[in-house]
């Protein structure tokens, strides 16, 4: 498997594109372009494919849904799509008529594109419980078609963003029975970043020939090792979902369960996956640092994974993190509220980054270690905590980020 | 029921100290007095009754538990203590020597008093880790006993904050079968504080006539509908410790279960604990504000409560609070994810202070409402959040505060 460039176009028959069609407030109401202003950030973005997809989504497991995260599930249900279109700056969640503006959305894709309108995947992100300007969208909607394009995923990737201030996005091939099979995703992550569901917005493509139901088992798959294990708030949003879509343009024979071929494209998709998980937690809102935990040494896999989301959800290791501070008692004391048993005489805690690593707890007490070395190692852009139980053979990681005044700036006056 | 001047000494039979001995960095290394120097932060106190008490007392329910709470609850099995030994500035958690350094304490206030080690609770707070400087304890002891008096109460309630910034103490009187009894109490929060055990360090002393398994019963009852719903952090210390001490000494009948007196006196229990909680919460680290969160509605108590404390706890809340912005849309969010299943259509949101109340969300949907009044509304240092589900009778009532810089600040870097 290696690396390539492009996003979610780089798989074969795909095309995307992003726009700005005013959902999000334009930097220049009144119209100047003198070429001096910031462009208006684009809001709404397509993606599709050459044929019917396989599809396989996973979604928030919040009881309070955005209308278009229950339009997809309905949409989705045949394990059947062609497209997805999604916009940015409004959630249209809790929001009047939001379900009558998501069936709009996809209508208007729809006929845009000759299409049905179950053939789309809809989606959107953004502020709660503000009407979604539709008719934005749909006057949008036939210039974001005509400017669908393979070079369109850059734009695409952008048009989904709200606090993020990186786009993310990947694409890697492998070989699979003599093809060659591509996989591109785009992501969208800041806050309301939080395990336990599908996290955030993502669209994976593939060009793989795989069925619907073993698609899902490979999602399920990769969602519980990468997702699942982020965490930037604590707060698992109303609109989360991730789609992935496949459309079988690469010719492959398709997969079949429990085959090396099956393996190798989950591992694919999870590879993919975790990369936007990193990507997510780095780019946290406010963040300064990503923050990696692996426990190792737990009763299990299912346990440790429980105390590293612990650690990197405190909200304490956190701001010492932002501080690059080796409060270490801080990772102890959540390890040890995670609902995890363990010997809390036999927990061990080291730090390390790419200036090196610092042991600072062993058995469950403080050692003597070096200030400045410590300042240094946890004042890199990664950070990684290493915890130790000394129970058995279970790890696992999750990644974080740091709390920061910025995260504070940014959400004490989200709506304005 | 009336509340009275003074604290823990306010019962009959208890005197008390607070006093700097060196655990906490002085101001005046050099030892210069001028009197425009800041005092020395006061960091050891006792609370003495003058016979012995009986006990209760709930402990934190993390896994890694500091070397005061394993000796406490030792020395409490029994269901009876005489006096309490405190530190504040060193937790004497994960840290090298703890049991020795905590039976050192306790025998070193023994020593000083007449008593036995087994009398003693003893508790600590401060940084995780450190090895506890016993020397400067166990010599500050004689001194701290030769000051115990009735008007120690509040060099005690002093003596044990960190990072709080205000004293948190109460008195209550209440006729109990023709005779007066009275409560007081202490506590110190500011951070680490979350719900599921007893939180923070909280003393509670009381001249009624009780045996131990009734004032436990009491303890649990109050405990569960105050501190176990304020909420500053989500971190779960590694001390949190509440002891009550009932010494008998205002001659009432013993307290009998199911009694009429003793339902007064869990409810004068449960007042002094809630308002203790609600003075923990706005005093939180960094806090701006106090944020209650009343869910009613819902289909059970716990219900409610668990809502409320999804609400409180949420980062996102807490950042909306802190700039006031009216972004209800989150305390939709986080009642989403709290884990109770509702009608996402039924539920209403209002936002309340002593300027007035703002309905912003009504049968799931976004409300217009005038946003400057709203400003005006979470402007105030006080701020209700009211979440009516309409699926029933359950109501709860949790508190937390605001996320702040001043929280960043304070816990980026705790240690020095």
């Amino acid at each position: 498997m290696q690396t390539i460039e492009g996003g979610i176009t780089a798989p074969i028959g795909f095309t995307a594109a992003g726009i700005h069609c005013g959902v999000k407030a334009s930097p220049l109401p009144d119209g100047n372009d003198a070429p001096d202003q910031t462009p208006p950030k684009k809001d709404l973005a397509m993606i599709l494919s050459d044929c019917d997809c396989a599809v396989a989504a996973v979604y928030t497991k919040n009881v309070v849904k955005a209308a278009p995260v229950l339009l997809s599930k309905e949409h989705l249900k045949d394990g059947c799509a062609r497209a997805v279109i999604v916009n940015s700056g409004n959630a249209n969640a809790c929001a009047p008529n939001g379900m009558e503006h998501a069936q709009a959305m996809a209508r208007a894709a729809a006929k845009a594109t000759d299409l049905q309108a179950e053939q789309f995947a809809v989606a959107s992100t953004g502020v709660i419980g503000v009407e979604l300007n539709i008719a934005t969208i749909e006057a949008g909607i036939p210039s974001l078609v005509s400017q669908l394009s393979k070079e369109g995923y850059a734009d695409a990737a952008n048009a989904i963003l709200t606090t993020d201030l990186t786009q993310k996005q990947i694409a890697v091939q492998l070989p699979l029975g003599g093809k060659t099979v591509t996989l591109g995703l785009m992501a969208k992550g800041s806050g309301m970043i939080h395990p336990n569901m599908g996290t955030t917005l993502c669209f994976c493509t593939t060009d793989c020939a795989i069925d619907a139901a073993l698609l899902q088992k490979a999602l399920l798959y990769g969602i519980a090792k990468t997702f699942n294990r982020v965490s930037v708030d604590g707060d698992t949003s109303t609109n989360d979902s991730c789609f992935v879509l496949a459309n079988g343009l690469a010719g492959n024979t398709p997969l079949t369960e429990d085959s090396a071929d099956f393996l190798a494209f989950r591992d694919a998709l999870t590879f993919v996956l975790e990369d936007a998980a990193k990507k997510i937690a780095a780019d946290g809102e406010g963040a300064g640092r990503l923050v990696t935990c692996t426990v190792e040494g737990a009763a299990s896999e299912e346990q440790a994974e429980q105390v590293a989301k612990a650690v990197i959800s405190s909200s304490l290791v956190k701001t010492a993190m932002f501080g690059a501070d080796a409060n270490w008692g801080r990772v102890v004391c959540a390890a040890g509220y995670s609902g995890v048993s363990f010997d809390p005489t036999q927990i061990a805690v080291r730090f390390s980054s790419s200036v090196g690593e610092l042991p600072v707890c062993a058995n469950g007490t403080g050692l003597a270690f070096d200030e400045a070395l410590a300042k240094a190692v946890l004042s890199e852009p990664e950070v990684t905590i290493l915890v130790s139980l000394q129970q058995g053979d279970g790890a696992a990681t999750c990644w974080g980020c740091d709390l920061t005044y910025g995260y504070v700036t940014i959400n004490g006056d989200y709506r304005n």
